[in-house]
């Protein structure tokens, strides 16, 4: 079934996991011609995934001095760039398309090379944060639709929460509307209770190959994965917090919706839950969810903020990738001489992603999808559980480009959920909503005192391991 | 070739991987007949490999109360008890064998069940540094040989760190005769500069099965490994230590060779270095060695302490180990529902087991043993990796009692550590010595400042992940 129709020429940039998983979607769901589709890579990867649907494809590494060269005769207006690359500077192509009059899409705002770790850059200017407000900073004024960080997450998971927050309000008995804006629905999640919104992911995916010693294993992108992780680890700080952690730091410009700890994400665990994997330790990776979403659902009275809720990811990736990371922290962030995307060798798992509210009246409510691997190969061809999830999102992000093509710079959370989900859903595997009396307080204490919070279970101080 | 011979009978308590792999080491290296030994088990793992080798094979768990009962009738003077058990009190067995006149030898100082994690004793009393004093508290006096802790670690390392001291000053040019003592041995261990020891091991065994979600899995006992997992972690306190760390503690009685810190080993990491995997992270879990390698190696003038090494293990267990930890963690201790103890599925790895000694004139030197598995299994059957070097430990401990039946009750780090190792040598894979300029300072402070001690790099504050 296509969802619409798209006339113009589509560029893909980067054609890893994400953009082998996601060409068939679009070809599937998109009214357009794969001769209308170019993609651009800095390597041979995929390339003949690119021949199989019969897409041209070209290596050509886009750099600060090339981009303008590259891109300008390959794009106009009403064209599409689908940023799928690592090492290229998100800012910098949404301030071209914009010049171009080019929609766009991405699922994460990269820098330049090395921007993730540049020793010369403090942790404030190496944070999500610092590269969210650059991308903003191009939201001045009507242009073009550009669509940021439209993944799974960021992405797909700002869509949970709002599907989340009707679903309490349904079964609290909370008499509510679909909110039609951003205060709307700030108010409902400030009505609600909720405090604190974990992204809580357990991947489960295995393989028939052991992870070797100096190699760093994932389900998908492992440059991304690793980038992200060695950023300092940042939250959504919530109005319910009574203290800011001792490593905590506030940023001095911005939307002040979130802080980041003076270490890397992929060092720092936190306590969170899933229906099916119950109690787990997740890594407190830096997402640009954790940011937008804290700032989305900021109710200010008289420029005061009076309600925000906590949020963060809380990540445990495939067991193979804990291990990398435990590799990777003993080699104080040098990275594995070898990697491996694991793919074909996946033999089972799910990777079950979505948003823990907390604080409510039922106190922690789980929604999102639960997609096997033998799902995710029986839906769409060239993925896996994990990237089925994030292709399914910058889908249902393009659909809603194309229909809407003059929004401007957005997030996520400015989007039709409604819309997105209908698209991404039937790609989700099993969406579960699921209620629990957990909270981070459980077991705790019982083989050695610990600093906690008994007074409010729902404290950062409580969620984090130390 | 038989060492020695052996003439009572000998009771094997337990027979989980330990008591399997010994077995076969047994009958091969003393001079002893099947008929005279007795295996009793508190279930029926190996009563095949028992009857494999003819050898009585009785299900009867230990207690409180049957401990006289089932013990007195089967040994009298010059038996000999070996105790490969868990959840028997290795205290309460060897005063009955001290009262009997029977030789007695363990790999741990096992407590009655729930002993490691009883929430109604303090850390201190549920340390190893507790366990150890309680057990020399029966020294008093002549007696006969009851060997402490001699598996691989505790045990074969003691006899390791003895080698690597001999081995620095030769290359160092330090002009020593092999000490004949407790004092030669630790004015060595002073004259050549070492600060600290690791107990540096590194298992990359892994299988052709992945650990499941909730599932335990280990290449040794998983109740050995959890047990002391959830006890303090704990290190011997060495005299160039600046300051005790946050949360470490001083007991208030016994030798005070040894602090533990307010949380458990299996969530304490620390950096360490192995010749194959280099720099990684391993944990600090409690081992007797810890505290009685630090206590033979203190100097003393006029009753105070003017030289002592710290000591701990880092420990990196096989990959389906780490991950185990981790799930164990996220599910606050309480002990996933299955548990596997890795054997046959075994394709790959080796147990790289040394003693890391730190801060002499050549700044970092490894010594110890490479065992692979396919070494293993060509070795002696019913054996990994991580199993023989226990099982080769305990022969060599075993033919040192039989022919030094009258020490009383000792520590390896009393037995004739040449001997030992000339027995367990040859099951002992590559033995390897290495010297590198590795200290835990590299790397660091590069993305996020730490706080680190730059002019001692020993410090253990250097040492330890936070």
């Amino acid at each position: 079934m296509k969802h619409v129709a798209f006339r113009g020429r589509l560029v893909m940039l980067g054609f890893g996991s994400i953009g082998q998983g996601v060409l068939p979607l679009i070809l599937r769901h998109i009214d357009i011609d794969p001769g209308q589709i170019t993609i651009l890579s800095g390597d041979a990867r995929g390339q003949d995934v690119a021949a199989e649907y019969g897409v041209s494809f070209a290596i050509l590494p886009l750099t600060r001095a090339n981009l303008r060269d590259v891109l300008v005769p390959r794009l106009g207006p009403g064209d599409f760039l689908v940023n799928l690359s690592v090492d290229v500077s998100s800012v910098a192509l949404i301030a071209l398309c914009r010049e171009i009059g080019a929609l766009y899409l991405d699922t994460c705002i990269e820098p330049w090379p090395g921007g993730y770790t540049d020793p010369s850059l403090t942790p404030s200017q190496r944070s999500n944060y610092a590269l969210r407000d650059s991308a903003l900073a191009l939201a001045q004024g009507a242009g073009p639709t550009a669509v940021l960080t439209h993944g799974a997450n960021p992405g797909l998971v700002s869509h949970f929460v709002k599907q989340a927050l009707l679903n309490i309000a349904r079964d609290t008995g909370v008499d509510t509307a679909v909110p039609t804006n951003r205060e709307g629905w700030a108010a409902l999640a400030r009505d609600l209770g909720v405090k604190a919104i974990h992204i809580a992911e357990r991947d489960t995916q295995t393989a028939n190959v052991a992870k070797q010693p100096g190699e760093f294993v994932n389900t998908w992108s492992i440059d991304g994965f690793v980038g992200e992780g060695c950023q300092p680890a940042e939250l959504g700080w919530g109005t319910h917090e009574k203290a800011l952690p001792a490593d905590g730091r506030r940023h001095d410009f911005g939307c002040d919706a979130a802080i980041y700890l003076m270490r890397p994400g992929a060092s720092t665990r936190v306590r969170t839950w899933t229906p099916l994997a119950g109690p787990i330790h997740g890594f407190l990776i830096t997402h640009n969810e954790s940011v937008s979403i804290a700032d989305y659902y900021t109710v200010r009275q008289d420029g005061a903020v009076t309600y925000r809720p906590t949020v963060h990811y809380a990540y445990h990736p495939c067991d193979d990738a804990v291990l990398s990371v435990h590799e990777l922290a003993g080699r104080n962030w040098d990275m594995q001489p070898q990697q491996r995307l694991m793919m074909q060798e996946i033999v089972s798992g799910i990777d079950e992603l979505g948003v823990l509210l907390l604080g409510h009246s039922k106190g922690a409510y789980w929604y999102g999808s639960r997609l096997s691997i033998e799902q995710a190969r029986g839906l769409v061809p060239h993925n896996n559980a994990t990237s089925l999830q994030v292709t399914a999102a910058v889908l249902g992000g393009m659909v809603w480009a194309i229909e809407n093509p003059r929004a401007g710079v957005v997030e996520a959370d400015q989007l039709d959920h409604a819309r997105v989900l209908a698209v991404a859903e039937p790609y989700l595997g099993d969406m579960a909503g699921a209620y629990s009396d957990w909270t981070p307080l459980e077991g705790r204490g019982r083989l050695f005192p610990e600093e906690v919070d008994m007074d409010d279970p729902w404290q950062f101080q409580n969620v984090r391991v130390v």
